[in-house]
């Protein structure tokens, strides 16, 4: 059973994942080679995985076999686990409990495209559609406070599989990087009467000095406190605490968005490597309408070293206004082939 | 001019460093090999470093010439300069100042060896007294709120430069993971009336299940919450809140810890890359007696990805028991030669 463990001087948590325990032989001197052999989230492979949570397929087709388009299965090397109560524990100065929680992989497409920019828009709504589906279920789950979802592409990033995916993990804690955000914007929403985010945009559009993409919904621009070169954040420009209070027509303009701005990114810097995170409202808080959700996209160009690591803050070499228009001025373009797509069939 | 930008959500600053600027074509596309042809800081080409601050070099040799055993020099790429009054500016939601601090680089040794652990305990000693002497050196200028000392080894660990060094960031803030182990201390030493660490040694000295080196004056373990595999702190016995404390026979005992704990990690994974950093109470503080200065030693195995990105969680796949007992059975190995040293020459 995973266990999450307590630092006994400051309130950040860790998550001592058991399940993908790394015994000390496990570590080979670094820069080793490995490629898998087999794609075990490419169509036809479904039986390399866990059995699915939820896929949108053909209904004439069956569970873990081909005919879907968006698949969402249990991560096999999972960092926490669904079952069982929540227990604290204390030993000595210690505080620990055990991992409940939920790690889920969403497979993006069937097929093995390293990027969400490789597919069509349709296939992109999907996948965000997906997103709000698993968060719909499982904030069910009274246990869970929070949902995590996110996406790791390339393997400086992170990602050990290269077939586009992305990845939910639903957890017992509000995490403390959601605690800041929204602490902060109730702060400033006490103090001004009106929304950070809400403001910043304003700010943005103003200025566009820091604009990347403009649409009918969102508005994707570099932070003006960018942590690393070519950062954006994607963030509706109607105010919206909740990520699953998205309509239908943002989640089309979304889509259009992310694809677009993945797309300048790697025109800017081939296979630029780059995690992705949804920032939205712990689940069920009635007293969080001043938070803003938005996606935070972080290119991983730079390297976090112990300067980063011992002070908490960030070294930019790249001016988010550079980034900015450097990723304004790139052409989009869409390495995919169009497939005919099968009905949309979702879950919920 | 460097420049410190403030998140307007969060209490996050960025250094936005334009002495290292990157314009969008200076990143090709990653994973490209890069060798120097000549190491800027082994003995002979002092001239491809800025003069230097400080050496220990033996008295008949003149500055920037040959004859040293350490040597401190300005970072040639600063992430902030000395120069300047610090001025606060404000533009629209956005607050930001000039980048006022310090960014100096500690030549461990004349000869290209790639670690800490290749050198002679008495090489080990000098390196902490020039962390030291810099130290004392600097907090004379009331600018400065904040002294961080680090070490990168391994270019994943965000080593750009081989030969054996480490780096010092003066700072006219004090840095939020300082902020966040200050206020931990001090809740803990209000609540109940002793050191945080103070008690943590107590009881890894008792169980030893996370003892990787006991010496007269230190304890190195693997803490209960370590964020990474083989993580270590290295912590003074004796409670001193700021690391210039430290007395002789102190830097003595921690040279050999240092060495000893590198040279097992060097046994375990073949090149382990790691950042150390060396976290103390901010400079002329005179309410943080409570604070209990210590290194953390942070092993780069794993990659943080989306989900530490998006959280502030980590996940560490190595129970630190099981990292202790690994590091603890290694034999260490110096595969240093021994040199004969100058005479010590001290700076202040």
């Amino acid at each position: 059973m995973p266990e999450w463990r307590k630092d006994p001087i400051v309130d950040r948590w860790v998550i001592i994942a058991t399940d993908r325990a790394k015994r000390p032989l496990d570590y080979k001197e670094i820069n080793e080679e490995k490629k898998t052999q087999l794609c075990p989230l490419c169509e036809g492979n479904e039986e390399q995985t866990p059995p699915e949570i939820v896929a949108y397929r053909n209904p004439a087709t069956g569970k873990d076999t081909p005919g879907w388009w968006v698949r969402v299965v249990p991560n096999k090397f999972p960092a926490l686990k669904i079952e069982g109560e929540i227990t604290q524990h204390q030993h000595g100065v210690y505080h620990y409990m055990n991992g409940v929680g939920a790690h889920e992989v969403v497979v993006e497409t069937t097929s093995h495209v390293p990027g969400l920019d490789g597919e069509t828009e349709k296939q992109v709504e999907e996948v965000i559609w997906a997103w709000r589906d698993r968060s719909l279920d499982l904030r069910k789950d009274a246990r869970l406070k929070y949902i995590q979802i996110f996406k790791n592409t390339g393997s400086i990033a992170g990602a050990s599989l290269e077939h586009t995916h992305s990845q939910l993990i639903a957890l017992p804690l509000v995490p403390p990087d959601i605690k800041q955000e929204l602490d902060g914007m109730r702060e400033y929403s006490n103090r001004r009467g009106s929304c950070a985010v809400c403001d910043i945009l304003r700010q943005e559009i103003m200025e566009r000095e820091r604009v990347v993409i403009e649409s009918d919904h969102f508005l994707c621009y570099s932070p003006f406190a960018s942590r690393f070169p070519f950062e954006t954040w994607i963030a509706p420009k109607e105010h919206q605490h909740d990520f699953v209070q998205l309509r239908e027509e943002q989640v089309r303009d979304l889509a259009v968005v992310i694809r677009s701005v993945l797309s300048k990114m790697s025109a800017t810097v081939k296979n630029m490597p780059y995690n992705m995170v949804l920032h939205t409202a712990p689940i069920n808080s009635r007293d969080e309408y001043h938070y803003h959700w938005h996606l935070e996209i972080m290119p991983r160009l730079t390297i976090m070293a112990g300067f980063e690591l011992g002070t908490g803050y960030f070294i930019n070499p790249t001016p988010p206004e550079i980034a900015a228009q450097a990723l304004r001025e790139k052409q989009e373009t869409y390495p995919f082939f169009e497939r005919p797509l099968m009905e949309v069939h979702r879950y919920v």
